[in-house]
């Protein structure tokens, strides 16, 4: 087989999909999970359950492959500006846009777009969002009108800890802050159907979400090194990786290179912070999975550049071998220009990348 | 117009090209353009002069792109492995492959493969190649037999300064170890008729680089702000921005949002060892390119995070106003998902992404 390749082990992308489902029912509360990382109709399939609906996204062009698929209540969870009308039109009032500003709720109040709006608020990330405090809130909601659907907000300061008491403690807060928004809105008169919250730690690990009304969470499907390092995974939940070869030995350097650098893997190093061999990526044994006790630290466009301390592992992993990598961000590594995943049993699954 | 989008300046891009042409030109040896950085046959078409011969590629999909376009004489300059040699044989012998291990050498030479091959040594980057002084050199072209084209050494050390004193040495150093590699091989009656050399920052402040035949780069293309920042090119030789759009104000945070993340952007953030605000990108006026100040220092997946530290930038860049970014790394910018170049005289080249 050719490589480098994304591999998608579809036990434990069934299994974390299934797990996922089955924590939201018993919350009570809908699933609307976030298809930007898999960017598969097929692996969105499963994180739905069959039912194609809510789901969430991150471009336009992910909105119109998953609505050309039949997929319904698809929120674009990124905030709106009028260069984007016309195309988010096209798509239809199917689509659920954000905002977090007058401007803007004004710009759409003002535009024939009939989608509803969810107002972003801000939890903690400083990110995107209003304080739940403004008083911009209820003047956005009075601009939007009928088009007005609820709040939204995105704990990915989540990801600040490795323990989880702390991460439910931000689940809560997060689950605080909106529904404090919502309940003002209400005290003013507004009716709020939507309430939504989410962020893979926050949603995997809370409890006692009264009041919220739908989670949202997307890495979950696939895990990886940075959430496996925070604990918010195992790393036998890890259902992607990328097969590599390994393409040469520096035994003078103390190196061996595999095909899999910058684009196959991603520059993301955020998982040192929680796991510091992380590098960009552990090199395992292509069938049983294994840590090989190696990792990437240094890469180029296409070379992916390993320490070896242990000479013993040139003869382990000769040149032209095969390795299976495990991502440190799986949404990155799978965006990096793969276009498909090879699935263990056999099938090929697409994605649909880019923003056209 | 709809955004992320990939912006290239074709008078930069064009002045860039010629630049290079014409240095190697007064060198009075062969360029051999990198388009793992441009991806696109038209750059490609540019970078050689009209030539449309001898380049080089990093991915066997960029090769078959590039030959389909009708190049000839392209070098693969990342270590061949047996599960390519199919691919790379349906190209024809028109592509030149490298190996740096006896076994690969073995491989090749029982392969049918009719394809002329470099070995590569390591002149101090110490990723691929073999020492210069390493037995299993003349093994090697011993075992290519007819096969065997020559030498090739990639200087990506020299990135590791900002000093040009520096750079032009570890040029003279590669020139140096590329030519004792050959003069061995020679002495030992073999012929050599290649000596490819190259990175960006050692070609373009290389000089004497008598015994050298050709020489490689690929982002003096483009440029960025880790080619500025390190002295390499100026900042006015940037040739490539991604045109993104200001998606929110979070005053009380102190940040601007803007619609170019980890994808449109790429998570590299190497121009900071030489540039300490580089952060992902600097943010410039649209139409001059004056930069504004601003930085992206935190991404996510498709949101870039800008700190504002003077309110009055609210008001300049209000929300659907848009920025140029200027990129860290070109490269992996290019490459992050966006498919095309809209050029500023209007017109769209393709890309070619991936590896399949």
């Amino acid at each position: 087989m050719e490589t480098p390749a994304l591999i998608l082990d579809i036990d434990r992308l069934s299994a974390n999909a299934e797990r996922m489902l089955t924590h939201c029912a018993d919350l009570g509360i809908t699933l609307r999970p976030h298809v930007k990382t898999p960017k598969s109709v097929d692996v969105a399939r499963l994180a739905t359950g069959g039912r194609m609906s809510t789901i969430t996204v991150s471009t336009l062009a992910e909105a119109e492959h998953f609505a050309r698929a039949g997929f319904t209540d698809i929120l674009y969870a990124v905030g709106i500006t009028p260069n984007k009308f016309a195309r988010a039109c096209r798509i239809g009032p199917g689509l659920m846009l954000a905002v977090d500003s007058v401007e803007m709720a004004v710009a759409l109040a003002e535009s024939d777009l009939p989608n509803p709006v969810l107002i972003e608020i801000d939890c903690g990330e400083h990110r995107g969002g209003l304080p739940v405090t403004d008083p911009a809130l209820e003047q956005i909601a009075r601009a939007l009108g009928p088009q007005f659907e609820g709040i939204m907000s995105h704990a990915g300061h989540a990801y600040a800890t490795d323990d989880l008491a702390m991460v439910r403690q931000t689940a809560l807060a997060e689950a605080d802050a909106a529904r404090q928004a919502a309940d003002r809105l209400r005290k003013g008169g507004l009716a709020v159907p939507t309430v939504s919250i989410g962020s893979t730690p926050t949603v995997l690990h809370a409890r006692n979400l009264n009041g919220i009304t739908e989670l949202r969470a997307g890495i979950y499907l696939f895990c990886d090194l940075s959430q496996a390092g925070r604990n918010i995974c195992g790393f036998d939940d890890i259902a992607l990786t990328v097969l590599a070869t390994v393409i040469g030995h520096n035994r003078a350097a103390g190196v061996l290179t595999v095909d899999a650098g910058a684009l196959a893997m991603s520059k993301d190093i955020g998982a040192e912070a929680h796991l510091p061999d992380a590098g960009y990526g552990w090199l395992c044994d292509p069938v049983t999975l294994a840590p090989l006790g190696l990792s990437i630290k240094v890469v180029h466009q296409e070379h992916g550049t390993v320490p070896v301390r242990d000479p013993g592992a040139y003869d382990r992993l000769p040149i032209g071998s095969m390795v299976r990598i495990l991502p440190v961000h799986a949404c990155l590594t799978a965006a990096g220009g793969h276009g498909q995943y090879h699935l263990t049993d056999g099938r090929i699954w697409p994605r649909v990348d880019g923003w056209t």
